[in-house]
């Protein structure tokens, strides 16, 4: 048999790829077979936490063969996982995500909480099992933390996520606001990115009653560095609309600073989505004051309007 | 904000039931405002465990309202849980069994292993957290590993269920073996029942496909007494079919001395369950040697011969 491969979502971001790296490292140790990869490029973020922390770069998969056994960390949603995911085994699922187009043939071991970080469950998996945490796997568990609740102002970030990092940041001998700040700061240049990588940066895709909606994001420290390109923007966003046969897109530009996001959304379902923030669109632009969480504060609203 | 409920499946078994009053017992200790309650009526053996460890029935709910907060036990697909499910709030789901039409809107606590017994993960959690363990509480987890572990005989029962029941029926004062024959004896006698509550005792619905199984399962200590109301039974079987619109009714006699099954099967797609087991039907029966355990032995195969 093969090994069992670990990984995140599409458009890994730090928290999928330190997961996997993560979860690996505590499978091997308790002797399993297994393997980190990923699915996609790193972003600069990522790439910043891997080698600040001396982390090799998981093997890039296309897809899986049939029968391959794998487990899946910060993600769950097929339509999010690797290609060939409905025919593989799903061994374990580590997330902290919704539940939804998810299914297996058997039972697994499956273990989600509400917490902000996929590495919160893990750092509070070791502490379970009395593992000890060494100086790079607490790097790549904080950088994950730091990642997803953008240093703590991000509203699905719980105490829990807070005190991790706090006890990650010893381990990992770094101060936790530098490091955080400067790690933020490599992931949210836009000015040498192509419109095209600006949205492929985050990318998830929903299926909501049955239509297809693209939610990205990108973080920034210049909203307005993005918004300068709105023409370019739209051309790219629409021509992903057509390909993928989209309701809509919504790309959320989210200042790491000021915690405020500029969504632009295009699609025929453009102005629903804006109705899901009791909000009308201006030259497609809407600003979303105090918004930073896709997952808290973007998704759900849009479910919800689009399962009325 | 009224109660959150805590339920199993449609048609309780002894897991359910028990799990369902147990981690109410947790929730509150623990200060939520918690209600175990019951989606349907009780089968003999679950009485008995109740009434052994003199534990008091659960009130027994029709539907949900809208926005209901809820946590579900042994079970996660809709089709097998209250009426209103898909319009609850899912605080959390504690489940030994694969995940099929299963949604929800927002992250969740999701706890699942592949034991044999939801109380099995139960008492897994007791421990971690390190709460004491009464004698009722204890009866009731060691009833439910006894019950869907058909005392350790089934495939699906791990060393750790076991292990688990032994500690449990210490604390619960009382012969392992004992009470745990006694108990399955009380819920396997089938004379005076109905050929409507034969098949209803522990009936689950799966979705395979887009086709609609019904796999049902009585416990025996006599297989021909059964299968001796094979003409009513197919009536019977006969009925649910065309109400329901099914492709196959399985109704799986096992007999818990002997560990085999005689399986009764009906519907348009009958020929297509025989053969997910190699099997020809003669007058719609097949045996299955060493088969006890609906989902081990018996759903994945059909899942599989569906999905072909």
């Amino acid at each position: 048999m093969s090994k069992v491969l670990i990984f995140g979502h599409k458009n890994p971001d730090t928290d999928t790829i330190c997961s996997a790296i993560v979860y690996d490292y505590l499978k091997r140790l308790q002797g399993m077979d297994t393997e980190a990869v990923r699915l996609g490029e790193l972003n600069d973020e990522t790439k910043y936490a891997l080698k600040y922390f001396g982390a090799s770069v998981p093997k890039l998969i296309d897809s899986l063969e049939s029968g391959q056994e794998v487990i899946l960390v910060d993600h769950n949603e097929f339509q999010q996982s690797a290609n060939g995911i409905e025919n593989s085994v799903i061994k374990e699922v580590i997330d902290h995500h919704r539940i939804a187009n998810f299914e297996t043939a058997g039972p697994l071991y499956y273990r989600a909480e509400p917490l902000g970080c996929t590495a919160t469950i893990l750092k509070k998996i070791f502490d379970e099992q009395g593992v000890q945490i060494n100086k790079q796997i607490a790097g790549l568990m904080l950088s994950a933390i730091i990642s997803d609740s953008l240093l703590f102002k991000s509203p699905t970030c719980t105490l829990r996520d807070k005190l991790a990092a706090e006890d990650l940041a010893k381990i990992a001998d770094v101060n936790l606001e530098e490091y955080g700040l400067a790690m933020l700061k490599a992931g949210a240049s836009t000015k040498d990115k192509s419109v095209k990588e600006l949205i492929d940066v985050d990318v998830k895709e929903f299926i909501l009653n049955e239509k297809k909606i693209v939610v990205a994001q990108i973080n920034t420290v210049d909203a307005k560095e993005v918004t300068d390109r709105i023409d370019e923007l739209e051309t790219t966003i629409t021509n992903e609309i057509n390909s993928k046969e989209l309701s809509a897109f919504v790309f959320v530009i989210t200042n790491i600073l000021t915690s405020d996001s500029e969504v632009l959304v295009l699609g025929e379902d453009k102005d629903k989505v804006a109705s899901a923030f009791n909000k009308k669109l201006e030259n497609n632009l809407m600003t979303l004051e105090g918004v930073v969480s896709r997952k808290k504060q973007v998704v759900p609203q849009i479910t919800e309007e689009f399962n009325k």
